[in-house]
């Protein structure tokens, strides 16, 4: 005896591959399917429909089939709620909790699809119904703006609370991969297979500079995750322009980027090389350590631009021109400033808050960094990955964003050329 | 009229190169000098000595070439106590406070020579008299061994208390740079050339592994510093037997490291490969997620293997054989575990504490990890670094351990071939 | 007006994307289709069948698209002739001429399917019927045993005589790309994702020893591809035991992989370093250039080993056991050893001959022989890539070799450690 | 009883490390040395003057000393001529014969010191008196310019012919390393140390621009090595302004390079891309065997420059402004074009005489070309290297110009900015 049930798919279903994987997973999985209904786009822009029926041995390996066929965008045509579960303990979740992928998703609450907030991966799903947020809302005054409910939204581990409604199995959730449809037209429809220093770099930087001025147009904003090695190949001043002319929005860094920038300003020097004459002054490698301990003296980077302590570069722009920055603390700095978050998961959630906000996240020069930005952000965000290191950019792509886009080249070339398309070609 | 001060050389300032910087140093600065005497060490075993008159234009230029020679191990013939200034506040160094080498250094204090504890980079020195400190001891009962002093010791910058005297200048400062005699028989007496992955593999790791045995025999104790691509290149279990079997001691990772190790133990998997027949299976990306949460629920580590949650791995027997562990956080962690130390300034003076104790050290297949406890060592314990980027190699090396040697291998076959060297072959 | 022809997908359509990339192509070249018989395998080891009607505005368009699908093994239903145009010069081809791809490839002739012999890609096919050759036979005395006729053959662009009818346009072609059958217990069944570094590496070898062995009992025959860096890494001695027990039964090297393997015979050293104690022996950097010398004295490698110049190693190896080598010379080489072909074409004939009789490849640290090679094996042939730099296993890879395996390990470890599972587990 | 010979050391025997490489090596070979005189240069112009008696135990370990002191350029005060040995056979030279490095050499014949001809590394030298050569001259009509005897030149291993005079052993032969005088305000006095992607890239673009431009004014010849990754990565049309403007005057370039970039002018792509668009038009993966095809039509490149089948690009540019290239085979090469050397001893035999020509070498983006050229390269010619993989550039610059500067960059905007800087700015 057969146990069976009906599925759907639905979008560019065919281009995506989901239809390839739809049918590779059944038969991995030991599993039959009858096609019952197919319904293929024939022009590039039209959807796909199709419906089938997916046949397994017993329940156990339909569960299983199912489960997996929804994790790549196949969902059940009959659904029903999703499961909740309350959390037994802060930090506990629930067994068989759902843990998400980056997609869009959504779950089934009382007959309805709500939308989940915040979408990023591997994280749980708590639904919340009001009642509660009402209450806590009345007893502490709370005035943020009023929501609408039920509500489903991502919650980290370590934020879960004891009593968090928490979806578990996979009845009632449904996940929407982003399509790639080819040919789109748009500006990032280019440059998706895989990674390479073999390609056209001034017209792949043109196209990136038109995303940009895109994601400007739309109201969008444009965050910049930087590592040190930019300030040391010499791109420092071109990505302070950038932050000045509103072309990047917001900054996200390590403790690492910031001293340097400053070392630059106050001493001329990055890593006590100077980036102009390309000479090392005496006493250059102990730069660093000085620029930290003014910075600390003045109390922090806000003080010291205020003081005329620091007088040019990425931080100063960032403070005059109030682009909110966030400095993520690590084992390896040395200070730290005073203004680097040095608790990771306090960072993290500054980081999240800031991902959330972006429509276009440019990766420059740093795996740490891009890959804890990249962990926040759900897969419909823009992204493009320079590194001069190929694995670092494969290792950014393959986390699974549909709109990334990456790129083997010189930072210190890079940053001065889209600066020059963007600012100076207007 | 020139200004002159006599300075010395000791040790094997040829093979070292130290003559050859200091000549270098002296002409480069527009400085000239005489040789005063030259005692050439005829053999290989023989220190030498030199002893010369520096002179220059004024008092400025002179002490700008007296510092940079002292920084290569030359000191004043003629010394005279280092100079000591209060700190101003919490945090806050005086202005001109001597910022150290992670060689061997010497504080002049009273006419006495006292070595400074706990060498490593970019730190202060402090000095103590005794006072300050016998008092608070009387006060807080605090019954530590009694300490010589006066006593010298480094302070990374955060660290600093007001009121603390603080060497600054380069007055009555003495540092000994190591020397790489040639030939020196010993077991780090190979492979100091540059970095690169054609060299004999096996030879390579055997006297690593006799470098092991040798700091096992004189008492000492062995550190590994570890990433998870140890985990995911199926080096585990024959880390764990080196950590069972007591040649490794203490071990330095981050959350990702232990996650991977527990979700191998848990479900077979290592980022959801199972690393003995290489499939997928499914759910298998989920499992590092599962893992965390199954020892969040216990509580933390030691209770999952009390509990038996846990029963294999490098965690393991770490917990089972009292071996010391340090997990470090970082903001790309998922979770975390409640093991992992997430502030970066906690979780780095835990390391600190681990590092002093360590004589030797290998640094496997991570980088972060590596610079972070790299930073805490002074340049006299042995370290190995082992990546297969050579680019992370090198960066290691450069960071000026005399004693550190490197090799571009693949951690999951270098492990195997150490652990049969070293338990197999007894 | 629409134009339509109608086109067959047979095999695993599914699984190996051979579908998707078919509707992809028509509907990205304008195109659209209609479904009339699609029969999907259920099972894993089921194939499917499925036959459209391509629609298009013009015969152009209809060309166009029929030209690309058939590169991705969709046949016309009604198949024609293949078209034939004689050569109008010696390495001239006619305009129009058909490029192969490196699958297995069938020419319509006369009504029947040929299989083209000595698939590879980047080839003219021509088609001979037999006549022309029995002619030539005949006057040369030529008794190479008798051919069926016709037959269909891949000749490279500087092979091409005058008259050598010479297949153009895409009709009466059919290429069959390979299948990547899931779950398919072959030896080869895994390890088909990305190159990554973090993989088990001995459980990778241990699946590699296996495919070895599996190809040895099968009657098949195995060829080493190498670069010098196999003797710099140690891994010499294990190599030459697999040459001698009939694991290896070709070989396909430069001039200075055969050097540095004489080299360390006659002086110990390989590029002047000794191997087992690592020590730069004076003199060693001239080793190589002796051992050159010493080899153009005997007149080359055979006749050392004859008169005992040579008593070990690789070469000396093959030369005992008579496995053929082919040593291809390039412009960076020192000497030239006698028995290294300087001719780039020549080389390439010499390769050829052997790629085409090898069953199984292994590309063993060198990029520019690994190409050579591949570009002349059909993508039937098992093929494993070995090297520490992942962007020279991705590109190998990226050749398009359906039963190629990429390894991103260190060549010193890997050949001990495959030697011992092929020679000391038996 | 002990043996001694005096010895010399002249220039700038500290700053370049030839004092300290020469003490290590007598220390090393277990000799000793007493310093007879010492005259240092106290100002950074000045050389410096040292005369040292070697002791050693028995005169075989005397001339092993001697020898490794005169390979780092010290030389015997009391010379003696060099040993001469006609060659015993073609292609063989006599037992101990002297292997050259590549810095510039003097032979000793008949108490003259005699300037080693067109010095490059691995070679052996041949020492000829006049008379074989002027009758040999007499009697073929050789109307070359008459040349002075006795000369002293380099002979790779496969032109020795039968009767040369080949220098053995070391006597009579005096080596000058290249100094790296510190500060030395010329153009390369920059970026000598380690190479790393994390240096100001526009600030040493500049100053290879100027080192160029230098080159240039004083009549010199700057030679270009490139590889396909060139053309691939969008930089053709600048390099090929670069060769019309007089600023290339050389090309060497293997197979591949020459076809992509006679693809692009044909079909506007590289490797089946749109440079511009980056756009994959259908057929693109065929163009390169096509574009290799009408230029076997058309006879060579020349003829398809005439015959206006090539009308823009590298090649293009080379035959219209009557810039030399070398097109040098390779066992990957498709086709190859008719231009192509095939055979690697005549290809190395074109490059040889190219590189001896040059005053200036840019090594873009290709290992296997540069390798050739820089193998052919006194040590004394300005040396470029610029490719995107670190592991590149290293092996390039250890090869070991005293005037090798390396560069971590992509190639895609290196050429760009410099032709900018050339060109734009004049």
């Amino acid at each position: 005896m057969t146990v069976s049930r009906e599925v759907e798919l639905e979008g560019h279903i065919i281009d995506s591959g989901m239809m390839q994987s739809c049918f590779g997973i059944i038969m991995d999985l030991g599993g039959s399917f009858s096609v019952q209904e197919f319904d293929i786009g024939r022009h590039k822009d039209e959807e796909s429909y199709a419906r089938m029926l997916v046949e397994a041995d017993d329940e156990d390996q339909l569960q299983s089939i199912v489960h997996e066929l929804h994790q790549h965008g196949v969902n059940p045509s009959d659904p029903k709620d999703a499961t909740l579960v309350p959390a037994p303990d802060d930090q506990v979740v629930p067994h068989g909790f759902y843990s998400t992928t980056n997609h869009p998703t959504f779950i089934r609450h009382n007959g309805e699809w709500i939308e989940v907030e915040d979408m990023e991966m591997d994280c749980a799903v708590v639904v919340e119904d009001g009642e509660a947020h009402r209450a806590s809302e009345q007893s502490n005054g709370d005035d943020e703006e009023p929501r609408d409910y039920p509500r489903a939204y991502t919650k980290v581990l370590n934020a879960i609370e004891e009593g968090d409604m928490v979806v578990t199995d996979e009845t009632g959730i449904k996940v929407q991969p982003p399509e790639r449809p080819r040919d789109s037209g748009g500006a990032f429809g280019f440059m998706q297979g895989g990674v390479s220093s073999e390609r056209p770099s001034e017209s792949t930087i043109r196209k990136i500079a038109n995303a940009i001025k895109e994601t400007k147009k739309e109201g969008g904003k444009v965050m910049a995750v930087c590592g040190p090695a930019l300030i040391h190949s010499g791109a420092r001043e071109d990505l302070a322009r950038l932050v000045r002319e509103g072309y990047v929005d917001m900054l996200s860094a390590g403790n690492g980027f910031a001293v340097h920038d400053i070392e630059r300003d106050i001493y001329g020097t990055s890593l006590g090389m100077d980036t102009e004459s390309l000479d090392h002054p005496r006493h250059g490698h102990k730069h660093h350590i000085y620029a930290i301990s003014e910075v600390i003296r003045e109390g922090g980077i806000e003080e010291a631009v205020d003081s005329g302590t620091i007088e040019s570069g990425v931080m100063y722009e960032c403070i005059e021109n109030d682009r909110p920055f966030v400095l993520a603390g690590s084992i390896r700095d040395d200070g730290p400033l005073p203004d680097t978050i040095t608790d990771a998961v306090e960072a993290q959630n500054a980081i999240r808050e800031q991902a959330h906000e972006a429509d276009m996240v440019l990766m420059l020069s740093t795996l740490l960094h891009s890959v804890a930005v990249g962990n926040c952000l759900p897969s419909t965000t823009r992204v493009v990955c320079v590194d001069i290191n190929p694995a670092t950019v494969t290792q950014l792509l393959d986390r699974g964003s549909a709109q990334a886009v990456g790129m083997v080249t010189d930072i210190g070339t890079f940053v001065p050329i889209l600066a020059e398309q963007l600012l100076d070609e207007e």
